[in-house]
């Protein structure tokens, strides 16, 4: 029996195997026969007639798990010791934690690290605080803020929800860019609220990314913040998405063969993502996008189903004022991006696009429409899913983004340097590589974030956007009398 | 020429010793005559005639560790190659970061850790936000907030100043409770912002450790935050100091055989920790406490000087309703706490006191009176300092009450909690080395933190604040079919 299985979903059993009995091999194949996908068997032990064995197998739900695990228990012969649950093991207890970067073993340590010699460090970041940029975590640390209200794809949780998402995030900016970030899950939904919370807390951080802050709040927050803010402030599940869309969308046009400015661009979705991945293709020489909403297009003078958010985004796209359903709008286009629901988008659809359509369908975890379908019909495909060739996924572009911004001591992202995020992103898939099914980096590709962040630094710098350093420390700076002596 | 060295001021030179016309020894003698204190010598490289050393030097301060480096060199055949600073250079960069629990190296991690799999974890938090404190890093975090209103003895030096002292103070919950504390320094003032912001970040935290905010706001800070909050709400700089006197005073009275509640207490200084202090030890069972400010004695009905903290604290002391200086109300006082500023109380002040006097001069890093003097008229003598016997230092306190509450599950941090704590300390001293010398364990005693978190943890428990489990999660903890069949 094949089943759809998941890592998400995950058991590991441990049983002890009476080799008198029965084997490994029946042991397995009672567990195939469930559907279930054998990850890894180990040992642990073993008498002359036992084995201890520990094996991980991918299951499709939570049903399938108990199944699973029925199943191995009924073999004759074999003791079931104990199971994991391992996506919800290795949430126990937390995924993150703090890291000491001197161990403080004596009164010398202590006298140097905290009282008395701490006061000293701090005394010459009153006089300067932007020395608060040398001389403390702020320089490599970010804050991941969120209220909970948008997590993935399951609306409103709520602050304490929201967590185990954030302390996700934190781990991929460390594991891709080394950035040290810290959840600030925020029992608090309005947007002035927020904003004087992040506001507050902005001199124990290098920059804010925000995250999960639902549509249209996000946008004045975020708009605010840059404003009155000189760290850099990053929605990212606008601006994050809008650079990996560029990056795989200025790719895969290589691979058909079109120029950006003389495409036609249909997103369904004009929400936090689907504006912000606009105006960036815009800003990268897109001229005709139209955006659909559950009303169809939005075009400069409609009426129905309208708020300032969409007013905006109909004065900056759809210059031909196209009306009617996606259906309608979708003909001759050479490009579809959804960020909106499951099976938006028929084959029919497809069909009526102008020739090597490309469609990216981000919806997770089901796509607008599902490659199996769509794949006949196009000549690029992208969704937001792993198991299907070119993953829009945005840890491609955020470690990579704040890594640059904080060595460049950047005081804003701007739109240049997501333009120049997305080249790098783009850049990492090898010209003689470039095809249909790989456009994009993987997740895990280790040079994304590396490049990544040097491109957005030197933009940053020829935007001149960066911070000034801070003051020579007298008495810490000046030690060395004859600099020139130096010999090695 | 004996200098008072300090390891907050100590330097790593670098220098290559030309040994066919210098020695170690010579250059050694040169530093010692300006009066450096050489820590650690070590060797870097060889060549037959040159060798390269490195030394760390403990100095004065900054001019003398310019005479050292001018002195080293000076000496003939000595090239200097490099100066640290080292309690600046091991702040450069900040002294904490972010540590990942697991590696997050494949794909299935990726689908376990972060998206899809998180989001199982996502949604039975928010059908019981409690399991937070299992399936999230705050069952294990708090976070420190500070306005950086009255860092240190500094004063108020704003938020990016105080952000190093509460990264050492994260190191010092690490290092010995294993507590992940994260630094949140505020550039906001006022008390309703304050509470505000602390009860939005509330979720992401098991505990918050308030610390160096000023008086009064902290105490209102803290009692809103304590009313409002289901979870452990401490100001440090108030009851850690609490914790620790009372550990200490407990020792002292067994040296010179008096008991607390027939003693006549004096405190110099009625701020947040004297306040702190003089509720506690009233709870242990202090009967006869006189509490001073600049205007002397506070008393029921003195009328100058005066504000609401004040009034508060008249009422609950001087019972004989003593007036006059602190030289007037010190006469025949068993015991002096001072924490207010240096040289406040003189040698004649200590010559009234009752027979076997103990001074607590607390005030830093300069004593109400120096050990040098006082102690050959006391009985018992701590200050806040290292560098002399019995040093009151709130490390003996906070971690092991934070890790004793959240190990127990605390919703608060109670009266008897804290007095808990204290006798904890007081009984790291073994009675057979109790003696007016060691009334107080080392701020580097490991036992320390273990023995408070259980005194504290078992208390919570008996006083019924404990918060009730989250509720078992189907599917993961009924995975096991048949527990009886566990055998090992």
């Amino acid at each position: 029996m094949k089943r759809n299985c998941s890592p998400a979903y995950s058991i590991t059993i441990r049983l002890s195997i009476d080799e008198t009995i029965t084997t490994l091999a029946e042991l397995i194949m009672a567990i195939n026969q469930t559907g279930g996908e054998i990850h890894t068997i180990s040992t642990s032990g073993r008498t002359p007639e036992k084995q201890i064995r520990q094996i991980t197998i991918k299951a499709a739900d939570n049903d399938h798990q108990k199944a699973i695990i029925a199943a191995a228990a009924n073999v004759k012969g074999v003791k079931l010791l104990s199971v994991c649950e391992d996506t919800f093991a290795c949430h126990e207890g937390g995924k993150i934690g703090i890291d000491l970067k001197y161990p403080l073993q004596d009164a010398d340590d202590l006298s140097r690290l905290y009282t008395p010699g701490v006061a000293r460090i701090c005394k010459v970041i009153e006089a300067d605080p932007l020395r608060s940029f040398r001389f403390t975590m702020r320089c490599n640390t970010v804050a991941i803020v969120t209220d909970g209200s948008a997590i993935l794809g399951l609306g409103n949780l709520g602050a304490a929800a929201a967590l185990p998402v954030m302390e996700g995030k934190a781990m991929l900016f460390k594991r891709f860019a080394g950035i040290d970030a810290i959840p600030i899950c925020l029992a608090e939904n309005s947007t002035d609220a927020i904003v004087a919370f992040v506001k507050a807390v902005a001199p124990t951080f290098g920059g804010i990314n925000l995250e999960d802050i639902s549509a249209p709040r996000c946008f004045e927050i975020e708009q605010r913040l840059r404003d009155e803010l000189d760290i850099p402030v990053f929605h990212d599940d606008q601006h994050g998405t809008a650079i990996v869309v560029l990056a795989a969308l200025t790719n895969a046009l290589k691979v058909v063969g079109k120029d950006i400015d003389k495409i036609k661009i249909v997103f369904s979705g004009v929400g936090a993502a689907g504006t912000a991945c606009t105006e960036l293709l815009l800003s990268a020489g897109a001229k005709n996008i139209i955006g659909c909403d559950r009303a169809g297009a939005l075009y400069l003078g409609r009426e129905e189903h309208m708020n300032p958010a969409k007013q905006r985004y109909a004065q900056m796209t759809n210059p031909e004022r196209l009306k009617g359903t996606l259906s309608e709008v979708i003909a001759d286009a050479d490009v579809f991006i959804g960020l909106s629901g499951p099976g938006i988008l028929t084959i029919d659809d497809v069909r009526k696009m102008a020739d090597n359509p490309i469609v990216f369908a981000m919806s997770n975890p089901d796509p607008e429409i599902s490659p199996e379908i769509a794949r006949p019909e196009v000549a690029v495909m992208a969704t937001g899913r792993s198991d299907y060739p070119n993953q829009i996924n945005n840890v491609l572009a955020f470690p990579g983004v704040f890594r640059g911004a904080l060595d460049g001591r950047a005081t804003k992202i701007t739109e240049a340097m997501k333009i120049a995020a997305a080249k790098a992103i783009a850049s990492c898939v090898p010209e003689d590589q470039l095809c249909a099914d790989y456009i994009i980096p993987s997740a895990l590709d280790e040079q994304v974030a590396h490049r990544v962040a040097q491109a957005v630094r030197s933009t940053a710098e020829e935007e001149g956007i960066t911070r000034p350093p801070s003051s020579p420390v007298e008495g810490v700076d000046d030690l060395l009398p004859t600099p020139k002596e130096h010999d090695e």
